[in-house]
């Protein structure tokens, strides 16, 4: 990592180094707000995403606005969060592999730990790990409600594993995952609409055929930041999970809002400084694509729309020039990312600003727990 | 980053946790070995560059070899490779901002650093560093020879930045710049040479008028690992600076080598576990684009050709099965990454492994040096 810091609390905005990652703290604590707000009304509880953010800092926000805990998506991630005094976390993900396994299981005798499974083969090796652990893991069955990656793909198979988990102790069956990724980033509300409704049939069939079994169906669980709305009010969700709202990305704001949409802000960004001007036509900035992840398109050039970044080299970003707007050699330029998940997850920490003077830098103390 | 490592020196290979970085020592010796080799017989000098492998242990290993120094892309990359013990260090790339131009200064009173340039502000920045740190600084000049990115778009900039530094105490004029980026990933051989055949031209006009006017070129640097055989031979550069080379990947592989081109092996891999085999037709793996960038095509699977990685979620894998190769759930699977130098840029170490026993752990000390 970098020998230095690119900022200290009481630092001016302007002095900030580049390319750092950037928290605009008032457009973040709205955040909170308005998520906080759409699910106080309801018995739908929130457990937001911390993949998005991999930040003990932010998890203890959203906890203290009423989460009941958090997401993760790896053993090693939701290490670092149990570390940091999260005590409820569901590993939104099958978890293969002995060694992993047993770690999950340690982590289960200090926080409570859900995970998922959609093949027997987990259930048995879930069970053997929370044995020797004298642990108790909550396990959800994943179902695949359209996303076409990971879940069971019958409801005779969900039945299974559910009276599988039920039967075996250590285990306890805690309910259904029914996340539609791709419905996240449908343009159209339409669109997404449709992918939910579906998906609510799928988790509601499910459940009822489990539960036609005589075993009850504590919770069924999933949504995002793109559609988390549509669950929260399709009657078939106990719980949603959104967790680019904290940050907002380009991806997130090309989706077209439903009527009752709620208007998250970006609050996280790239600052990045022009590095070269060769010529009247070109502009390059100093943050390619190991600063800002291109994998969802290239980030915007924050209020500046006449400004396209059009190309991501490694450490290179090449914006397009307009006839009013150019910026000068040693310009300082925010992005906002096209996909703040993997960008979040470049960086060591979190600059966090409030007006012109950096308030707090953040660890990103997740970054890179792959395990 | 993950409170466990993946490997420790000693572990079989089959033991590694998932996903991991992974370099095949015996592979990447050979295109250490090659590389000399190809070096060996010519007055062009070899600087590799580093920001593909950010490792310092790799950095020492080119330079007993008999490259000259390396090079970096950031200040704070280089800072890496100077407390490394690195002492002869091109940062290939402009560097705007005080702060930056101090410590870059800085490194050059420990080690002989060199810079671009691009814009006479620069050259008046960075002298005023040097002279603040009583440090002297190589400084190139950048030439536009057909990346249309950073670097001077006439000669006569080229001539009048190269009389500036020439004339500036604390400043050594050390020569041109002259990279071709994207020539380094036309398909054909016959692209790259026409490419590269342009980039000398234009090297060796811009020298020529440099020198017309009484100032020595000491040196004319830059390619890559796609076509730094064509710069060699080319009659107008004296150094090249190829990184990818060490590790080779999905992209570079899929270049067509010309008649006399070096088979450098991949020896950088992603190492995966299925996850999910939710149904005959799905196989997920346990790395996503936060283990493989994506930002060069998807990986493709290590001598399985049948099976093709065709998705990347941020931690999932989607894989096609073919009638011949179904991999079960918890069976590993090596990945050569479609871009090395982002996905390094994604972990803190790689695990060296020789035959099926892991040898050694380096740290990947560059990660994340962005500044």
């Amino acid at each position: 990592m970098s020998p230095w810091k690119a900022a200290q609390p009481g630092d001016p905005l302007p002095t900030v180094d580049t390319p750092a990652l950037l928290l605009d703290l008032d457009a973040f604590e709205r955040n909170l707000q308005r998520m906080a707000q759409a699910m106080s009304a309801t018995q739908v509880r929130l457990r937001p995403h911390a993949k998005s953010h991999k930040c003990p800092e932010i998890a203890r926000r959203q906890v203290a606005l009423g989460a009941v805990g958090i997401c993760c998506q790896k053993v090693s991630e939701a290490a670092v969060f149990v570390d940091a005094g999260i005590d409820d976390i569901l590993v939104t993900n099958e978890i293969v592999g002995a060694a992993k396994l047993q770690r999950l299981a340690q982590l289960a005798t200090r926080a409570r730990i859900g995970v998922l499974v959609d093949h027997v083969s987990q259930v048995r090796a879930l069970a053997s790990a929370a044995r020797a652990a004298q642990a108790t893991v909550d396990v959800y069955v994943e179902v695949d409600v359209g996303g076409n990656r990971c879940g069971t793909v019958s409801e005779e198979s969900a039945v299974r594993l559910a009276q599988m988990i039920a039967d075996t102790s250590c285990l306890r069956f805690a309910g259904l995952q029914c996340y539609h990724g791709p419905a996240q980033h449908l343009r159209s509300p339409q669109q997404r609409g449709a992918a939910i409704i579906n998906a609510a049939l799928t988790a509601s069939s499910t459940r009822a055929a489990i539960e036609s079994r005589g075993i009850p169906v504590p919770r069924v669980t999933g949504g995002g930041t793109g559609t988390f709305l549509l669950e929260r009010d399709s009657g078939a969700f106990d719980e949603v999970q959104p967790g680019s709202y904290v940050f907002m990305d380009r991806d997130y704001a090309d989706n077209r809002r439903s009527a009752g949409g709620i208007a998250f802000e970006h609050a996280l960004f790239v600052r990045t400084t022009v590095m070269s001007r060769p010529s009247a036509s070109r502009v390059v900035v100093d943050a390619g694509l190991k600063a800002s992840s291109i994998d969802s398109g290239m980030p915007a050039v924050w209020q500046q729309p006449e400004l396209r970044y059009i190309k991501a080299a490694d450490e290179h970003g090449l914006l397009s020039v307009s006839a009013i707007s150019t910026p000068a050699l040693g310009d300082a330029l925010m992005l906002v990312p096209g996909h703040c998940d993997p960008t979040v997850n470049l960086y060591d920490e979190l600059v966090c600003f409030r007006g012109d003077v950096v308030e707090a830098v953040w660890p990103i103390a997740a970054r890179g727990a792959l395990l």
